[in-house]
């Protein structure tokens, strides 16, 4: 190859892409649009642009350099969103700590990632009190509090966020430098071993916002969102960023609701209050909302939002459909940034009946713009877009990690062949869109086929008893495995449904011809607690301990 | 600064972007959507995609590898829509050559750029054969008919190319490169000497499109469009590849209408034939359309059209928007790929009566994400943003062109201090809208002050009899300069206008203190033939050659 390079050679010329740009054009488009963090904070765009500077002129003064660590231990919060910003802004790393971590993963966490400044809600004091004599490179703990007292605490602070950054000059200068340095990490908790820590550049981060922003405004589909959406997260911004989302939605300049924690009672007031219209959630929190006593009250027509984290099943999809709400879904991984398809409907779908959209509003999705997405057999070979042949995804993206932080072994693991492998398993149809039938691990391997557990919990899910449902597959001597069913029944039909009207209700897909017969759970356990993980999906990890040991 | 790098080393992390990348999501939304080249061709996105490998096949076969520079010269049409994609995909030059340019400046660009093959459309024959033995790197010369014939031709042609298109092998991998690698180059047309070479790089065209669509898509506003509009470009594929549009509406998966040669008749048939609702278009073109005969039997309400070039003066917005046309201003320039600004409506605003409305549309806009965008004054200070005080425009963006092909020195005037300097004059409003006062040099300097020649045509074009109108400064002994103005007249006025009806027009505005006294046009010359540039715009150094000379 002997193409033409213009590279900018000159600082002149060169443009980076960095996360400060992001800031532009919301400042000129809607300076008086708003920020609310529950009903402690409110304030403009002019504000929180000033704030940014002030927060960024603050950790100055505490010492912070390019290069360093800054971690931040809070809720959803406008606080969180201001070091979305100003911390990768001044040339350091955010690290968004998951705050649902045990204090020894914690701790790993905090040392592995080198941190050197701990930004903490006071909520959390307990549990980073509980590992500060373990502290490798931290240097300081700055305190968050809604209250905006310093708490009694063992650790010694150097402040409180809100005074802190109120006292601070508005003046900062945010300087340009190279688009891959990098902006934030933050560590996934796998179902096995050491927590593993991934991380993006500033580039990553700006391409996977406009990325996004083309996917959920472009595309004519019953996903549109714009300026004028109301915003509030509902996965934590601890998480893969909220999902870019908080990013997406500042470049828009549209109105943000941060809620805290997320209590039904709290997040229905918010939505009503203050006319949220676009959200995103995993089904566990869905599903909280949906069977919450208040929504009886609340009139939540037309309010989107995109499910994540775990499958959506249709007995979900349909039930939130009923309420009004204009569910789809969103698939990705923290590997990924995390988004890289979205079940937009095609317009000729807008026609369609609402079974129809259900269909396609349960499926994985439709990659985004710059996403390459690929279903390969074992070989590393695209597999038939036919809708039934299965393959792990595959993707390649601007916005992937490299790898896992300081671990050069799982990194040769993710990547292979130049495409990120994603560990799930799924199937492409005719129209291109994708559906995850299972991760490669949770696949039930029974009768020498693969079953998949997530159709299973589909199907078991569309009983009208069926409040949530696990499937794991168990060891079993004939078969090799076997998959087992953990039920949760809505709390009208508690004590009315047995494990046999389950097994009876899966038959009739076995006559449909839906799934083998050896499909159908042999055994199934009602009024089950299942385990969930840190984030809130399901632990299989956690239920196959329990129950027995899946062979992969 | 020591921040910290992520840049990626190994290629398997890469993902550089690649014009190539663009078409990844239009062939999954909407494989069966239409592209249609007047009455001759009518295609699908499957086909386009597939005809992309063929050029790309069929160019390889006549010896074109990475960095050759393919020249191509036709009217708007699918055959150039495909040279979008697969000359720069195949890591190859694409010059989009100025079919207005003379002879002498033709053969200037073609030798200049180092053209190795030209694609040329029959119609263009006569002008090519005039300088064909005066080619110093072409190779081959490939035909251009909508007939599908070789015609007779002094050139000796390398073949047809449908019939080449058609006959190639479907199959063509497109390999990853540089992002930073040359796609496409072509020729500004300045008011003196000889023409001069912009480039954009593939990271610059995908950046581009990326910021237009923000622009365009995501913030409310009356320039919403979306995939489900159908596009028909006015501005000439051959300038600015008609504003990048080709590009975004491609990547939206959009239906795209390409109308050849710009006709009143066929334009508006296509419109209404085609359901055409966004496009783009000089002032010159809309004033043409509207004032067209074949006007009254078109319904055109909904049609959205972007005015650039020059600035849109109040009167044709009035009048367009009379007939239902939703029309507002972009901005930019050959240099800046071009987009910088869209005259969007902000929310509050769509609420607003039609004159309101007008005052926000003829402004030259806001600029889309990614832009950042100053008025300096002299010493390069920026100047306040009062709607009042004017001043230089100048921008940073990643899409501008580095200088100008092989010219250090013109490089060195356009860039200064990191910003590229547009040589416009404008001010910016408190509400942040640019507004174009005036270009740098067709400033009128009289009385020792500056007076805007766009502002007083601005008011000329109110006067109900005014059809079109180009203001200049010419010599005067007391003043310096005075203003001068040429007016084409309306048919019906023809005759029945006197300079002093135009002038006393002129002294309603100084009563309301708009303009000074010494602004009003001392001469005023009533049915003019107003020169224009070769791409349709008022060329004021012709006017200036032929009544005096101006004093910049």
């Amino acid at each position: 190859m002997t193409t033409q390079l213009i590279t900018p050679t000159q600082s002149a010329y060169a443009y980076p892409l960095l996360i400060k740009h992001l800031l532009n054009t919301p400042l000129i488009y809607s300076p008086d649009q708003e920020i609310v963090y529950r009903d402690c904070f409110r304030y403009d765009y002019k504000t929180l642009g000033k704030r940014i500077k002030q927060l960024a002129s603050m950790l100055k003064a505490q010492g912070v350099k390019p290069g360093d660590t800054i971690a931040v231990m809070d809720w959803d919060s406008h606080r969180y969103l201001e070091c979305f910003f100003a911390v990768p802004m001044m040339g350091a790393v955010l690290h968004t700590v998951n705050i649902r971590l045990t204090s020894e993963q914690l701790i790993y966490t905090i040392n592995h990632a080198e941190d050197d400044i701990i930004l903490v809600n006071e909520e959390f004091l307990p549990l980073l009190e509980s590992v500060k004599d373990r502290f490798e490179t931290v240097k300081k703990v700055i305190v968050l509090s809604d209250k905006g007292a310093i708490p009694a605490s063992s650790i010694e602070f150097s402040g409180e966020y809100e005074a802190l950054v109120s006292d601070a000059v508005p003046e900062y200068t945010f300087p340009d430098f190279d688009e891959n340095t990098m902006a934030t990490t933050f560590y996934t908790t796998g179902t096995t071993g050491l927590p593993k820590g991934v991380f993006f550049s500033h580039r990553q981060i700006v391409l996977h916002t406009y990325g996004v922003m083309a996917g959920l405004t472009a595309y004519k589909s019953q996903a549109n969102i714009s300026s004028a959406d109301v915003y509030m997260p509902m996965t934590p911004m601890f998480h893969v960023h909220a999902w870019g989302m908080p990013y997406l939605m500042t470049l828009l300049g549209a109105k943000q609701v941060y809620p805290g924690r997320y209590e039904p009672e709290t997040l229905l007031k918010l939505i009503v209050g203050e006319q949220v219209t676009y959200s995103h959630c995993v089904p566990t929190i869905m599903n909280m909302l949906i069977t919450s006593p208040s929504i009886k009250d609340v009139d939540l027509k037309g309010w989107k939002v995109i499910i994540g984290g775990s499958a959506l099943s249709k007995g979900l999809c349909k039930e939130a459909l009923g309420h009004g709400i204009n569910l789809f879904t969103g698939y990705g991984m923290s590997e990924t940034c995390p988004i890289l398809t979205l079940s937009n409907l095609k317009p000729h779908m807008l026609e369609w009946g609402e079974d129809e959209q259900v269909e396609i509003r349960c499926k994985t999705g439709l990659p985004i713009p710059e996403v390459q997405l690929e279903v390969v057999d074992v070989e590393g070979n695209p597999v038939a877009h036919d809708g039934q042949t299965p393959g792990e995804v595959v993707t390649r993206t601007p916005w992937l990690t490299q790898g896992y932080v300081k671990s050069g072994e799982q990194s040769e693991e993710l990547w292979k062949d130049g495409w990120l492998h994603t560990g799930d398993i799924g199937v492409i149809d005719q129209e291109g869109y994708l559906r995850i039938t299972d991760r490669l691990k949770d696949v039930i391997k029974t009768g020498g086929e693969w079953i998949s557990s997530l159709e299973l919990e589909d199907i078991i899910s569309q009983h009208e008893a069926v409040n949530e449902v696990a499937v794991v597959g168990i060891t079993d001597e004939k078969w090799g495995e076997r998959p087992m069913a953990m039920v949760v029944l809505k709390e009208e039909f508690q004590g009315k449904i047995s494990e046999k009207d389950i097994q009876e209700f899966c038959m009739t897909f076995v006559e449909k011809g839906q799934i083998p017969k050896y499909g159908v759970p042999g055994k199934i356990v009602l009024d089950a607690v299942i385990p969930k993980t840190s984030v809130g999906k399901i632990s299989k990890k956690d239920i196959r301990g329990t129950y027995g040991e899946n062979l992969n």
